[in-house]
């Protein structure tokens, strides 16, 4: 019987937990074995007890990386811990280095990052779409805390206020649950997209498009990279848009390479006191506004609110962990044949997601 | 030709101001002087040249409580600097002692928390109103920052999340206000409130009632202090509805007395870890959630946010000072007469909201 192996996450601030408890029976349903590492849904607030009223057996890491069969994981697990025969399920986000490692080691792993976005069987295993539906209601809410005013339109005896006016660069799914969050509350919501599909996508979602020239769809969804002109180009027809916004949320990201700066400093300074950004590409390579730090809420000298949105799935982590744990269950449904993992290269979804090869 | 003076508040965490940009104009035109207490406006964002380019005179603070006939501010101002003839309007919650002083100096004073809440001619005055709005919406921005899932239910292929429980303890102005609020992002919402018309009210915000027995309709709206056996039956009753919901916002004030307590330390300890209450009633008499301290957030052993929320309109200024500054207008547009202060004790509102005798 296969035991799989729920490991704590070390990663700084991440409190996202693979599996959660009531995911529990459907993996013993599957016919293995759950071993929690002590601890691993605390940050959570998923306790030791619930975990173990559910059928999983506690243990230690040391027991729990000696044991598992499987592991499970949001981030890359500490690759000294891992053993010939292991197979490792997070969000690992490969490259050729630490693919190297692990088949140094004889490990076997699947990466969620790498499910192929447009297959309509892999989505309930879409990792990147379930986290991102979290940032974008999350960026929402963290725009309405920073935001001094109203999101909603509002007829008082004290006077009517206009609702606050959102703009949301980049729709992809962290873009059309901002657009979503933002039109629910109660705002004036215009997106912005450089691909003509996910246009049509912000427009069913009753906002306002922004439509500047130029078209930009590339492969497996996402937006290509623009040349250095076109970006520039966009920037400057975008200033004028952002400066008439009260809250901007800014989602554009295009794998593997730098976010598109779309938002430059000089765009802030023409903005309104009080106006908040929220910028989802913040990272350690930069963002899609100039002046964003990751992790940092800062106030410029205009009085406009930059706040560096960085892991917001980690902030928001009983949901984050509930929809990703269904995505790492719906992957181990598709491979576990008879309790046991199937290898079967010519399936579509294993070839995309399982990266080294072993023992799978 | 009347001098109003706008005064930057020194009240701690203060950021409101009584007066906006874009109320001077009406100021002027009413036949006033508008004078700034430099850096009036800047904590919630609205700059001296704001003013400046409506029409007012930036001055320091000598020269206004100097040179102004009629003081607009939140807060009480220092009674040191107030002279012989001056008129105060604000949020004064004026008590013997307070009046007294003021007298002594020959000082006049409006204070908006007088304004008779059930006279239609006086609610565009009535800034407890215009206020509790505001707090009503924060607190759900704020329990929606704090909650770690989502509040509207979704419906994704990585798994259906319910929307959030939501209860409302208390429908006044605040409580309706969060009712509205978290309803618009998605949650389900119960109200509580201990006066009959408050439960239409409820109601007609489409959200659910919570039916105790009980009846406790008071003075100017208000609920009346229930009795002390009343209130213990009320609390035993209302920790197994608090159990069952996600997100408890509490608004229950009883005017000049301790708020009623009605979510004690057992029945929070029976709540979901990750469970989010914000207690609108907190301050230094008590709050009505018997863990909960004002101005703080704090963790309970159980996983339970406790959010002791003080002075929440001041945490979203330039909303709540545009609200307050339209109460102050319409309240001096009642006593102008022909550019001086009218004084007519036989109108309502005058004889309710002016409270020493003087100049006015």
């Amino acid at each position: 019987m296969l035991r799989i192996g729920i490991v704590k996450e070390s990663a700084s601030g991440e409190r996202r937990v693979a599996i959660t408890p009531d995911l529990v029976p459907r993996l013993l349903a599957a016919g293995l074995t759950v071993l929690l590492e002590t601890g691993a849904g605390a940050a959570a607030r998923f306790p030791d007890g619930a975990y173990g009223d559910a059928g999983a057996l506690i243990v230690s890491a040391d027991e729990l990386y000696a044991g598992a069969d499987i592991i499970a994981c949001v981030h890359r697990p500490p690759t000294s811990r891992l053993r010939r025969g292991q197979f490792v399920i997070g969000l690992l986000h490969p490259d050729p280095a630490y693919t190297g490692d692990l088949a140094a080691r004889g490990v076997t792993a699947a990466s969620l990052d790498l499910v192929p976005r447009t297959l309509s069987a892999a989505q309930p295993m879409d990792a990147l779409t379930s986290q991102d539906t979290v940032a974008g209601y999350r960026a929402v809410v963290l725009a309405a805390g920073a935001f001094e005013r109203f999101f909603p339109l509002l007829v008082t005896a004290s006077g009517t206020v206009p609702p606050a006016r959102v703009l949301v660069l980049g729709a992809g799914v962290a873009g059309l649950s901002a657009i979503g969050t933002a039109r629910r509350l109660g705002a004036i919501v215009t997106g912005y997209d450089i691909r003509p599909e996910a246009r049509a996508e912000i427009a069913s979602l009753g906002a306002a498009v922004l439509d500047l020239d130029g078209e930009g769809s590339g492969q497996g969804g996402y937006a290509r990279a623009l040349t250095e002109t076109e970006q520039r180009d966009e920037r400057g027809v975008l200033a004028a848009h952002v400066a008439r916004h009260d809250v901007v949320i800014t989602t554009a990201k295009v794998p593997g390479r730098r976010p598109p700066l779309l938002v430059t400093e000089a765009a802030v300074k023409e903005m309104r006191p009080g106006a908040v950004i929220v910028d989802l590409a913040a990272g350690e390579l930069g963002g899609n506004v100039e002046v964003s730090r990751p992790g940092e809420r800062l106030v410029t000298e205009n009085g406009v609110i930059v706040i560096g949105a960085e892991n917001l799935p980690a902030t928001m982590p009983a949901a984050a962990s509930t929809a990703y744990a269904h995505n790492v269950c719906a992957f181990l449904t598709h491979v576990l044949r008879d309790g046991a993992l199937a290898s079967d290269p010519d399936d579509a979804i294993h070839a995309a997601v399982v990266f080294t090869g072993g023992a799978a």
